[in-house]
């Protein structure tokens, strides 16, 4: 079939070189090339074809044709792995590699809203691994991996409690006598509620709940509860389990609902890695799960990536859009140009790419400073030595914390408006936007509330402001908070915006601690103090996330070109990227930044507006080159409207005759309402 | 069943009169009367009640029974207007009144997600009575109104052009041998797309089309195309018709598309009010169609109604969910509070209650100044005097482009926001945050595109600013254009904000027309240069509408004050909203404000802030009064968190239970797929 020709001809004229920008992107030529393999041979596969649309199924279709692609697509994997990795050797990497085959691009072309067996690789196993004793790691991983009679999920969220983590209401009572948990949701809102594939996929869950011996309370413990017969599939006595039901996005996972009523389940299926109860009764704390804080850190550093992902992901769709699409006229006497000519056009998308690729370079380094705090961890208790700047987890933990906040509320503001920006064609459902959505929308509040987790990093913000006082070393990531020189506007424009935006979370981060102090002057308590000052608290931690995403973004730049990981044409672009990312942070910031730089005149502003727009135009003519470059496969996009070949309206007529509604031409509630209607006999 | 208890609380201490409230909400104590009266007879009907939640059905499912469901509701409704007003006189007016029943609280309790049938009412029948000649109304109007044999839908947009109107290649061309037009849709982008009803419902569709006599272009004009045979339903010959799939939202719409293949009508099937083609093929144009613009600015007040509903719906949702959701505790040794304890959860909801009261004031204003116009310009011709200012169709289509432009993209982050505010829960399609979503975002597209309005209100802002520096009159929306004086700080805060809002208008104004004027010097067209200031002059309309939203509240409060329409405790909370929607604005707007009012301090600035925090905590006991002053019916709320009663998670369960995909204990996928995989034998 023949490209669009306006596609055509963006490419022809682009200075930026896609393939070279997709090998960078893509980790290396050889990485680009094995995904690219892998992704010919299961999307060339009939059995991954869809007939229908999901979006016309009912729930219930969907997640039966759900779960027929998805083991048909696990035993190819497995398949496939065995070819090129005969002896494996299961382990938290082999694990982790597993899962990013699930949940990366290649599960997302197959499932743009995920499928119910990808919580048994994720959070089931990995609790296994990081919790299970070695007796019982050896009775249930290799089970788990090959799914041998075991289907897992993992249980914690209720329908009471989900930011709470105290409040958590399950119980698990020790029978000493016959050696047993005694497990059961006393109340309606302890039912659990959301784990992934538990509505009506698996046969056994790992239950968090308050454990209780002798009717003494020891915190919350991990429980292995099977929940199905593992041949009959039959809920077991005592359990009441069920599909939570449609949402928002991501409505393959089969996200399910679970009642325990003295369902007993032997000693040994409590984890017992970090706290055992023996056999007698006596409760033993183990080391204390330093590593917890890992995991917790772990996940936000990947929600980021998949946040980004999805950004990029809706625009690419909206710039091929854009480009296809021709709307109005500029000159009266020429024909009607690309939507993308338009200035507002290119001030909806561009700023997005940029935000996508820069939220990339800082999650990268978070990646790798996540890697270096875990080894330092796991070599020497409790953290190591960052130049007299004492314990790294903390920071890394506050940093993951604002950073997976904001970057999950913008990147779901960046999809909504990269929507909006293709009209009422990005609102179909065949362009993809609504799925896109979901998935980071969701984001916002999984795995750490929004709120929350800002809540978080501020706390830490201020003990480190309060440290600056006391002329205390700090962390690299808030040595700026002893900074208290105000703004010098210097001839660098990204220098003078990060320094800006630095000064604004600095003051920002002061006004916070003022105003809890002016509450705690108040005879309330601390907490009560801190809830008072909520606004400020994560006013302030907004404030931290912007200066340190563009200062990091700026840093990463300046050592990929050191270490000349970028090829010129490559660096050209990614340069552009980034100034366009620190201004629009920046622009998008003015409040913030005006009201705490009040040095700042109009005349310096317009001059970074101006900078704005010549960075717009420059990009505008690599824009097309630039996602080509994200090298997302139809499939992964999964739009109608972003296709390689730009066959816009086509698509948009074919995947609306393939809808059931389409296949007669006449449909029967004519003969059975409208027509009687219309002779009044209703 | 017996009321959340935290919820009962919240009422018994609550200062403002639920009941008072809700009179004036409805107009008046009749007014709330009537609608409850209807909304017993028809949500207590068995023959309206849903055994399935809507987003369990697939698409086709969903098609069918919004049909059945519809029909009895039309033939119902029918019934209901006879009793009550047996010699009904078909007008304007009555079509008006029988819309606002399908289309308010009542219709959206019975269809969440619209139904098929409304654009016959809406579109279809305006357009008759509005372009159709007395005697094209005798023969189709009677017969429209009861539906005898005509099911009308209304097709502009096309597949490939929706905001440049011009741009539509539909075309109808005359064969006066047979005195017949022969319509086409040449290209597959001129393809009808969009029109509700058009997919499998509608028999005769009002087609815009390009008219060609002998060859001649005369410009767009309206016909009425038979699709579907009156007795059979088959699509005509040469008619390709079918539904465009499914969307974010309005499900139940039917939009379709539409392809013409040399489809002959008679002549006298071209609406001929305003332009006639005689037999001969003598084109005859008509007055102009001043009033046309007259309906687009109707279109603009409704959607300014219709989506300050779902910003409030949502609210409405929010707030109960927060008085019941129980999450942390704020002092260690107190039980935890309701979410709504928490300042940022305040934050989150109370402002969105204020901005859809605030949008209330200034559409009921609107709606009044457009009557006003219409009414001058029914008499008059071109306009009315206004005090020597001129003619008021400029300024009135100038607001209400930017009225609907911004209240439209405020309100669906407003819901969103509210979403999110709910958490987890907010998450899934039976809280209905997605549906009432999908129905405002459509709105930032329909009727106008968000970009395109804006640029429409620059132009006319741009022009009025010309106009002031040549000493003329302005219109009184945009009087402030004249009033160079700088922000002098009183002592009344709310008028302090809203001087720099205008000022920030002002200002804004000035630098697109400076920015164009920069740009015209550089030798580009005046229309490329309109392009290239593209952001200055958005941005200009997006402060206008700032500043005229917060000044037209404060003068609507103080009027309603004047009239004494409000009981005591009424204005007070009223007020309070008020001021809240003013200072919300300030502060959102602070980089705006900022940029233009050098002059502001941070110590005013915190005064401001401190109180917006003042406020939240005064209208944090009324929060739930308030909500239910605005009565909608569980019905109309159609979530699972938001009833009167706060059963949440009782109505969590029960809605998870109904779901078809629970109906079973085993899914017949277990045995087709699981258990094999399970087994190595896929």
């Amino acid at each position: 079939m023949s490209v669009n020709a306006d596609l055509q001809k963006e490419r022809a004229a682009a200075t930026l070189d896609s393939e070279d920008f997709a090998r960078w992107w893509a980790g290396g030529a050889f990485q680009l090339e094995e995904r690219r393999a892998l992704e010919r041979r299961f999307y060339n596969d009939p059995d991954f074809a869809e007939a229908v649309h999901p979006s016309c199924l009912s729930y219930k279709e969907r997640y039966e044709q759900t779960v027929a692609r998805s083991t048909r697509f696990l035993a190819k994997l497995r398949q496939w792995q065995r070819e090129k990795q005969p002896q494996l050797q299961l382990d938290v990497s082999t694990l982790r590699d597993f899962r990013l085959l699930l949940s990366g691009s290649l599960g997302t072309g197959l499932f743009q809203q995920s499928f119910p067996l990808r919580v048994h690789f994720s959070m089931f196993m990995t609790t296994l691994l990081g919790q299970g004793t070695e007796e019982q790691q050896a009775q249930w991983l290799n089970r788990s991996w090959h799914m041998d009679g075991v289907l897992g999920t993992y249980a914690q969220t209720e329908l009471g409690h989900g930011t709470f983590v105290r409040g958590l209401e399950t119980r698990a009572d020790y029978d000493a006598e016959r050696q047993e948990f005694i497990l059961n949701t006393p109340t309606q809102s302890s039912y659990k509620w959301w784990p992934g594939g538990l509505g009506n996929t698996a046969n056994v869950a790992i239950v968090l709940a308050q454990l209780y011996v002798r009717g003494k309370h020891y915190g919350l413990q991990s429980f292995l509860v099977r929940i199905r017969d593992e041949s009959s599939h039959e809920p077991l006595p005592g359990v009441d389990v069920g599909d939570i039901g449609p949402r928002l996005g991501g409505n393959g996972v089969n996200n399910g609902f679970l009642g325990l009523h003295d369902v007993r389940i032997p000693r040994n299926q409590m984890l017992m890695k970090n706290a055992q109860v023996l056999a007698d009764g006596t409760f033993v704390q183990g080391r204390p799960p330093l590593l917890l804080y890992g995991t917790m850190v772990y996940v936000r550093v990947i929600t980021l990536k998949d946040v980004l992902f999805g950004l990029l992901q809706a625009a690419t769709i909206a710039t091929r859009y854009s480009v296809v699409r021709r709307q109005s006229r500029i000159d009266e006497d020429r024909p009607e140009v690309s939507v993308l000519d338009h200035t507002t056009q290119q001030a909806k998308i561009l700023p997005q790419i940029a935000r996508g690729v820069c939220y990339r370079l800082v999650s990268d380094w978070l990646w790798r400073f996540y890697e270096q705090v875990l080894q330092q961890l796991e070599g020497g208790g409790k953290g190591f030595d960052t130049g007299g700047r004492g314990n790294s987890l903390p920071e890394l933990h506050a940093l993951s914390c604002c950073l997976k906040a904001v970057a999950t509320d913008e990147a779901t503001e960046g999809v909504e408006l990269l929507r909006k920006s293709c009209g009422g064609h990005g609102f179909l459902s065949s362009a993809n936007f609504d799925s896109i959505h979901g998935l980071t929308a969701a984001a916002y509040t999984y795995e750490g509330e929004y709120t929350v987790l800002l809540l978080q990093t501020a706390r830490f913000l201020v003990r480190q402001y309060v440290d600056s006082l006391k002329r205390k070393v700090l962390p690299a990531s808030v040595s700026y908070l002893r900074d208290t020189a105000r703004l010098a506007w210097g001839k660098d424009l990204t220098a003078n915006c990060v320094r800006a935006l630095e000064i604004s979370a600095l003051e920002q981060v002061r006004q916070a601690w003022q105003s809890q102090n002016g509450h705690k002057s108040k005879k309330v308590s601390a907490e009560m103090a801190s809830n008072l000052a909520g606004r400020q608290l994560t006013a302030a931690a907004i404030a931290h996330a912007h200066a340190f995403f563009t200062r990091n973004a700026l840093d990463e730049l300046a050592s990929l070109r050191r270490r000349g990981d970028l090829s010129q044409n490559v660096s050209h672009v990614v340069g552009q990227l980034v100034e366009l990312f620190v201004i629009d942070t920046f622009l998008r910031q003015a409040g913030c930044v005006l009201r705490w730089n009040s040095g700042l005149n109009g005349t310096q502003l317009r001059f970074v507006e101006r900078r704005y727009e010549e960075l717009l135009a420059q990009l505008r003519p690599n824009a097309v080159a630039l996602v080509d470059g994200f090298d997302f496969h139809d499939r992964v996009l999964g739009s109608t409207l972003g296709c390689h070949d730009g066959r816009v309206y086509e698509r948009l007529m074919e995947e609306a005759r393939r809808n059931p509604v389409n296949q007669e031409p006449v449909n029967a509630s004519f003969h059975s309402h409208l027509l009687p209607m219309m002779r009044g006999k209703l």
